[in-house]
């Protein structure tokens, strides 16, 4: 039992969200043997590729093709798989289908834990809706009921990563996850998005007041040198056997 | 440096309430090595003695007495030092002179983790009173400028434990401590208070409950067999290297 | 206009939620001579119902055959009608139809009050769109212009009875009905469910902290012996001419 | 046991905020046959005295005795007994000697319900002021070693009457009481208000508007005519046998 | 560029919401040189149409056509533009569709700011829906991807408009439009509304209520006359470049 | 009356909050032509001076000579005044003598805004007492009755500036000042805080971070580049005649 890999789930609503929001988070975890899974809902082709359609001369197809590259190669950086589930952005629609199809994916994966989006975001409606269609495929998932005699899932943890303005989307971190020893796959992983550079310098920012922030959040035994950090937002209380 | 034991410190407005909210916790950590240590600001003399006082010929002193008693043999079960602050009762005001008291027991500790209560609490302001002092003693605590040249503390985690009406105190759980190990060392304790019989089963209830609930959030790999469990709001968010 | 009968209407997203969550209530106001409905949007077949699935040999006809027996049994032991939607569950979806059936019960039944569920629940999806699907249900049958001619609904309070882990749903009882009297019809509705024994003993144990937490709240002229109780949480203000 | 009147306690931060917040509450008891008792804080002889201040040749006694005289005229024509606490005003501050006062005062009346201010209000700390130290009061009275031998006082429910400006209070009534039989004598107290004259209709437009919303939730046997209302928030759950 | 005239957008789910809740902002807006142009999605004629409804021989098309003359009248009085959507209310239903085609409504106006209603409405779940369906058409409207070529919007700040219970509602009022210059034209426009004529005094009344509070939060150097005023609650943050 | 020149107040819980949280508002309205006053409550000698307590041969008074120091320079940068209460930190602690005096400043600056801390910082127990503290002082300058003939205060808006952990503070910025053209000016003051270099860098991604989210809050018309800028949060609604 012990000997089966571990496994998480990211599911970003666009195809590069999983990089800036929790690029550490999957770098680590791959690091520590963990087979990390992305599900990409959609390229972002509307609503996050505007240096691409700004080149003229393109078509949808054309910059999902350009923005599926940049989120493979993004993914490969950082050690996990990704698929793309191509259901559309700006605005993004989920039906049954897509609901089961997702369900299938945490039956597949068995994942320890799961991240996606914040619950509110007035800036991206396609964001909450990745994120419930998270929650409830996870629901779905474990049912006995839903496609019976099928291994269902656990209660894996759920985490929604940082939002663009976390103030505004009512989201506060209650973890902070330390990705200094990963940053410089998470920073390559971010270069590959080609198409949203005025965002590189943004989000190393970002992980660098998360880092600052987790230092000052350590007990006393600790005497970690933390300089990068990603912040995470439980949705689902843990289980431990120890609070120190 | 590995060497030194691991500390804890609980602070507990009425000699009481660190049994039924924090006795698993203590008699846990105690278990794993950790000197938990208690501080009682008050025996609870006014405002958690009812039956004590219906007994007719009582005095303050007596019930304090009697009070003490039982909160030191509590602590013996749990395996936990517990010390008196004897600073009254319903209602509890603490002066400067407490707080920095309460500020020299953290430098002194140096605790991994601290408990007390919930921030609000509208059937006992003594609480909301108790987890103030503590969070102000914290901080205090660790600042340079406070006895300067004595050893700060760090930034060790705050957790508030169940009230007694968790929802009308705005309380939610987001950490559950597995206490099947220990609940027979924490009913044990439970039984020390004589003059409150009446929680006895209240409290067993809770953590039944909280048992059930605990194993409703377990991920997919744990196995685990929890029947006993206590919740914990956590006041500030943790660091961690693993969201699994 | 008094020798009406009072009624009352109780929205259950699976079949057997109204027992564990409303039980109380119905038994206690059909005593009281309301004629209480239930309507069950799904039988829980997919989602509520490990026990029976686990049996092998079963299909999602015979699931749902089972589960209304126990419902249409544990409704009678209460002494309330009941009506199944079967919209299915896990996910469960409601379309106009569905909606606009719910506010022809409301025509119908005329209910001097409303329960369902809370309006949030991270554990479970099918919970609040049950609230919400019965809030706007209400409205619709509110409307004069909605099959003009029959006779509306007036503003009967809507309450969300008690979710399986209370503070995750962010749902705080601000109602506490007394139950005791009705206890045992409660708890031999319960026992109607036998493919959820499990949570038997879990909803005594609700009943009997909800019982002691109600009897915390009771003013001075009060002296009833309370021992089981159920919570509710308002939607809308109540009207009152008394506050005592 | 039922021969003995009910009794309510009010407690406002200034002389005339019982007027305007829960005159008709005290008018609508008052005729119900309760004894009404009115605290009296301060005489908001700083603070809520502008015009008398503006009159010139005046002093802190001579204001003081303005407003008492207005404050008892209201109380007369509302029914209520009043007295008076005088610890100033602008800015407000009790001490333990003022808390045990009031809490002796909740033993004399052992109130049925309890009104006071909002828990916030960022326009005035005097109000939460009263509202706190009214919980506090109520809490070090239903202890058994306060003053052992004298009879505690139960759990009376607890109300927020109306602030100024309600929404950024965050105040939400969840209860309106219908005053409309006695608005006239509310509307005669507030004339006793000589010294705020600008607030006449400006409360009676809230009476107005709490009216009308009220008879937007009320239930479908009733029939009433509701002209004027006051709302109220509660602090603690109610407890009931009826939904309905 | 500064010769442009600048636009506003008012998104309406029934056809009177507009006027209650906006046409102050409107007819001051048009007054300050504003195109303001107002989308109706329905005609409310299922919900708010008792009146019409209880005259008899009535048809949907009837009152639709009674409805959307008085809508007219009451824009022209105010200074504005409408059109309605007519995609039916009670309950209200926004597809893909409607959802693009108030997205090119966004494009078409180019609006400085954008009206609409609050996000929770326990009494209306067509006004929820309205303030969703706005603030995602706003999005869409923003995506390059979106019709490419054409021109984007910005990111105007958008407000809620009072709704009828604000408390139920959690609406707070963060702004205060000074409306006291055009209150005969909304007070006019009001009484186009010849089918809800009890709102009418029930929003005068809000007007001078929200005008004293305006009033109570001047700052030192203001010496204006404000009489009627309405409340608004911004979605988003404002970008200023002055706080006093 | 329009030569006045208007006036601002900063109230610092400790001397360097000022430069961090608001050097950017200070420099900016200095420049628009107001005189921006601070008062600081204490030096921070305790609290926020680690790296001077470590130099060794230190006293208090030492420290606090130091802080002056540097804040008068950071002051004399931004264009503001500063005075200093030196009521001491770690805790802080104020009496009404404090409060007094800090509504005596009211009286005397008849600020246009008022900024100040935050009113949760689970960090820093000094920086709501300052917020509190801020806002009681205001409420009684505006009281007639308090010091009777002398000019009382209006109503200014008052602002909470941006704590260390915002999201954990539970602020939320709903203003964002742009700070481009005096960014300089606050850089210069911060390095005057030799004492804190390790915050340097740290708010200057504060204000990067934030001038990003203000370019993404601005309507159509703005042309604006925005590099830095500032975020608060109103504690009172505004009044204005536009809303665009």
């Amino acid at each position: 039992m012990t000997e089966q890999q571990k496994t998480a789930l990211v599911v970003s609503a666009h195809s590069a969200d999983f990089v800036w929001r929790a690029g550490g988070a999957i770098a680590q975890h791959a690091t520590l043997g963990y087979a990390v899974h992305v599900v990409c809902l959609s390229f972002g082709e509307r609503g996050e590729s505007a240096k691409l359609w700004r080149k003229g001369e393109m078509t949808e197809q054309r910059v999902k093709a350009a923005r599926r590259q940049e989120a493979e190669a993004a993914a490969e950086v950082l050690g996990a798989s990704v698929e793309f589930f191509d259901i559309g952005d700006y605005p993004m629609r989920a039906d049954t289908d897509t609901l089961l199809r997702l369900a299938d994916v945490f039956r597949r994966v068995q994942p320890e834990f799961v991240l996606s989006h914040s619950l509110k975001d007035p800036y991206n409606y396609d964001h909450p809706l990745a994120m419930n269609l998270t929650q409830e495929a996870r629901i779905v998932a474990q049912a006995e009921g839903y496609r019976p005699g099928e291994k269902i899932v656990g209660a894996p943890p759920v985490y929604a990563f940082e939002p663009h303005q976390p103030e505004q989307c009512e989201w506060r971190p209650d973890t902070f996850l330390d990705i200094t020893e990963v940053w410089d796959k998470k920073y390559a992983a971010i270069q590959c998005m080609a198409g949203q550079e005025h965002l590189w310098e943004y989000y190393t920012r970002v992980a660098l007041q998360r880092g600052v922030q987790a230092k000052r959040n350590i007990g006393i035994t600790a005497s970690k040198h933390i300089v990068y950090a990603e912040g995470f937002q439980s949705v689902f209380p843990r289980v431990t056997e120890q609070l120190g």
